[in-house]
């Protein structure tokens, strides 16, 4: 294991999840220099977390001789130029998600960083969640069949800082903030070969006085059939909401990363000015997570990183499956305009995915619909006439 | 309260839940003579359910002097015929769910019931739950504000009888099946005077060899801007998944049926040839459900259905909201073809609903996007400046 | 099925739960004339449920001649004159819980109703919960092989009427409010013709200023080994928290009864002065129960009363159940104040429970502790030698 | 941060826990050195983690010159030599739980820790749960008042090693194994400072043909009144159960760290001979945990010990804290056999901690047992005459 040192850019509110996550527990990396816009903000973010140096120079951070890594934790519309910078640098460089504002724009960004050759990847966090490890490792294993369709649903009140309500900063709403996770989730459940091939998104500004969506509903149909769902707002009330759900033709997996984790607190509520820890109430029911920075992926995400570049290899998480994301995001804004399904236009480089298997059975010449076990031992079937299409139930002793 | 005689029309699954319902606990009311077409059949379900009589003649049941109410509980290719006949005789009449193949199917059968004159009720229990009933309730009483979102979903690995599965008697798969009792539950939280606009629906055959739909998943927009989503599936393992989720402006309601409700169960299998009650395992981890028929709505279905009929006033679902429910579904199947959004076709009578109320808030000349509140008691604002756009954070000392 | 006339004795909270389940849905008996101390609380309560006539005279509703059901909703300390004039007066007696105050009364209470030969039935509501019933026939049916430990608890912030606080009517704390509840439960599950051998009980006032106790916490040792456990609180902040928990050597069995089932609510609370139901809280995540007198199990236990009535059979909790309670009870209390183990003195009548059975199985001459099965398919023993009493690990290919 | 070399003592299943956290992710911390008994277990582990050296000689390792911290995987009965030889050799020293079989044992070892003046830490892992750090910081800062019960419960069908068996090896069965995380979890909860006073314990071997206890039930009375309660079971079945409950004069904490928290996958069973990794069942529904290491504490608890170790300070868990529980045991099993309360034996460095507080309100001269909201908005009081010790229940209108 070779310790890295940082150069940070940004010092905002996922720069901090960043430097918890880096910080955090005994981990051998450390932040070197810390760049922000604001002289004062740097300052809090360096004495915040024990960083040496800072400055209100990006080139000059990214350029920092003790600096072997550049991680990108700033507003969507200055990514590309920080990529840019750092592949420039040949440094290693990454880029928290979304990776583009679009499919273009993130195309661009693989491009600079495979012509200088440097490591990059895609900090997409909540493909690292150590539930959502686990069970994407479960699905290759065939512990649920075939993938059929995958729900990723994530929803809270509303961003926090200002510049996520501009879209022209941003490049959208909810699906752009939010819709980027459940994007690359489901690709984890649904394989990385499988082509997203077509998208039907349906948005809508319901509640906040704003021109974005703040709320998305999308399907994406992928090459073997399966089909991803998305639903993304920012008009959730109750805290957090972040579930995946996934179907497979032999089991089914259900994830929730927030909410009803197995942490439940009540509270009538404060003597001494006691305030809880989350936004919506300070008193009644409460549902804390336990280690944010672990459960939401951060920690092990970066140890995929760090050690993937250590070893020469590539991490799960790479700027082409950014730009995979940005392009199937383009489509759900172009379906919601056009009202239609449209097809993902994309370079696609990942390779073919057969269609879901489902290969009919037969018992004397009819093909079986289902069979399910009766409380007797006995076998119920439903069986159906190939010939005329005529269903018939009957009931047979095993083995029969 | 007056005691009321039924005919039953079936004797297959359906009408057991509901015999199981009638003459449960101390229920008043009392099945009087039922049809089948098997004669063995229809003496077996009166032997099960203690009744005086059984006919293989639909007329003969349906004009028995004693009954005063038919229920029709047969498959759906046979509800118009009987509700014709019921009709008829002058009585009573309440039909199982879906109402019809087709909304011009659902739209005869409720013509021939008004024409007639007659009593007449949508057997659509899910709408009838326990939980469903205090949600729907507390929705009306502004709980959750105005709702923005409602998700409802049932799925299971297919149904237990053949006709089920054949397209020509039920029109259609598992739309036809589950996705009548999603577009109901939609309703009552949308509200019943929100008329359904246009619908987008998605289906595909992934599993079973038949060629009907076995997953389908569809959004319908309301004339409020709030949108309905279903999700049905014949291809889901692990039980019975039927879950309710709504958003509202002010709050959220979940609602679980079924699965982890409250009554887990392991079991290392059995000794003594032990099967328990549900299908997928006889072992590990089950999740029963307590008393299913009040459990899935059947007990407070037919007291209002009993009890308006006795009362002279109409019951909560009717065979107007059947017809309704035939429309969206027949949008559905219209839009899966198009792969577009497509406009419910309807004979509205429902009344209007206004749009989702989102009344911009003032501060300073800004306009409010979002107010929270911060540890140390003061509120952070975000601002959007109503001429250029720009967006920017202020925090404040409450009261100012 | 006859449809019974009852004389409700009390028009409190609990005549309210009762009259609810009695004239919910469509039950065909009805409440004929209700008894108060106060002709105003008789009044309204005959209104709220559309009772013929009321009296504020015990004695005049009991003999009421179209009467032939008593059902008995009074205070602890009226119970047992209650009891006795209905039995005097030939009626049948169905009484609330806790039987009496002590065995003593318990026991005289029993022995009235024995020798007036009427029909008396204890009405012990969570017993008869539909999960309850349903989970008690898995065990019976060996799904969780011999049960050995039955938790069951219940708390809530403290009771809603002033005599419940007063030791002197009612005969204790939250034992005789709450414990009497657990009691039967745990002797559900254990089994009925299981002897309570022997108790061990700590009581403590931690919070409220009153003599009794406010927290109590009490083990049952049952004559097969099982152990059953309970925990009361009038303290508990959050709800009503109600809960079983069942272990047996081949299962386990987990029940909940009120949060958390299926039915849950955000909401930021109230426009237009809406409260939520539930004590706590107005605002928030909130938790409530969709029937709740068919989830407390008072629908399921009067039909077991009037059917048993009925059909001349016994239901399943009788006036000689309510004496083992308060025989449990009474050594609990005096449990607490020596604080050791005392005996359960009882006239038993229940019969006797072997001892749970564990019977070692041996291998290769040596007693098999544990035996489980490794990923790649042998099976891992850990063995002792009988003779040196030596623990090994042994690895063997499964039908070695 | 200062990054450590470690001698392992210990190849086994908790040696292979520790080396997962201190391997895993990115920390700085190594390995430097492992002692076996047995030359292949000591290469198996060497080479499963990377480590560069091993030996059969635990004084070998201990003296290692590279290695500055010593980590005692033992089992029971080899932690006292273990501790006593890194202390002579001025090793900082890292010990499993329980720290000793006995409380004269644990003391022994805080002696010679102490003449010694070497840094030692108590790894007690279920105390550093993400969890239960968040948690017991939010009772520290008053979220739910005073604590006046805490239940904690472990329980799974019995340890995985022969020597965990075997009483003479360990001190005892269920209690030594698992009851040692309960107590000082409660003690977390209810306060260091709050001094554990008298024990009463409940032992039972109901399944496995052994001489100690399978099953203990046991309460534990503090200082401050709060009572403690723990369960463990080495016959439960369905996995592993490892629940914590805290009650408050305040509020309410429900911690849960394995089954259902958030992660549910149901697998109709494998093809290619999948397994799934959980014991009980390889098939039905399964509740994985994420990521094990980090859920159980792991690694928490090393951030802790050498973050302490570092910096100069004292850890959360100290030798002393193991000695603590080491008397709490003692007590349990002396209760066990007396069947009595019995006082627990300690040389108490704890401080001292008030009553729980409950100081009565008034109104009107009378004492408020309770006030409660009622719909209408007014308040209702119960209410005791301080002389008369007679309740009654009054309404009033707020502010009144």
């Amino acid at each position: 294991m070779h310790a890295h040192s940082i150069a940070m850019l940004g010092t905002g509110l996922i720069a901090d999840f960043y430097a918890r996550s880096l910080h955090g527990q005994r981990g051998a990396d450390r932040i070197r220099v810390a760049y922000s816009r604001s002289e004062e903000r740097g300052q809090a973010f360096s004495d915040r977390w024990g960083i040496p140096s800072h400055t209100i120079s990006m080139q000059a951070a990214i350029e920092h001789p003790d600096a072997d890594v550049v991680v990108v934790a700033l507003p969507n519309h200055l990514h590309e130029e920080a990529v840019a910078a750092a592949a420039q640098a040949g440094k290693a460089v990454l880029c928290t998600k979304p990776l583009g504002r679009t499919a273009a724009e993130a195309k661009r960004m693989l491009a600079a960083v495979e012509r200088a050759g440097v490591f990059a990847g895609y900090l997409e966090d909540l493909c690292y969640t150590p539930k959502t490890l686990k069970a994407v490792r479960s699905v290759r294993d065939g512990a649920i069949g075939d993938v059929t369709w995958v729900r990723s649903r994530e929803a809270h009140p509303g961003p926090h800082s200002a510049w996520f309500w501009d879209g022209r900063l941003t490049g959208g709403g909810s699906i752009i903030d939010l819709g980027c996770h459940c994007i690359e989730i489901i690709r984890n459940f649904a394989g990385k070969a499988n082509r997203p091939v077509e998208v039907l998104c349906t948005t809508a500004t319901l509640v906040h006085p704003i021109e974005d969506e703040d709320n998305a509903i999308a399907l994406i149909r992928f090459e073997s059939g399966a089909i991803g769902q998305f639903e993304v707002s920012w008009t959730f009330r109750g805290g957090m909401d972040l579930r995946d759900e996934v179907a497979g033709t032999h089991g089914t997996i259900w994830l929730n990363h927030f909410l009803r984790t197995g942490f439940e607190m009540f509270t009538a509520g404060g003597e001494k000015g006691y305030v809880a820890e989350k936004a919506e109430t300070a008193a009644g029911w409460l549902f804390p997570v336990g280690d944010e920075v672990a459960e939401l992926g951060y920690v092990d995400m970066f140890t995929d990183m760090f050690s993937s570049l250590d070893e020469g290899r590539t991490p799960q998480e790479t700027f082409y499956d950014g730009y995979v994301v940005n392009s199937v995001m383009d489509a759900c804004y172009r379906s919601a305009r056009e009202k239609a399904w449209v097809p993902v236009e994309l370079d696609w480089r990942g390779g073919t995915t057969p269609r879901i298997v489902a290969k009919p059975t037969f018992y004397d010449g009819q093909i079986v619909i289902k069979r399910e076990l009766l409380p007797d031992g006995r076998d119920k079937l439903i069986l159906k006439d190939p010939e005329t299409g005529d269903l018939s139930d009957r009931v047979i002793t095993p083995g029969a």
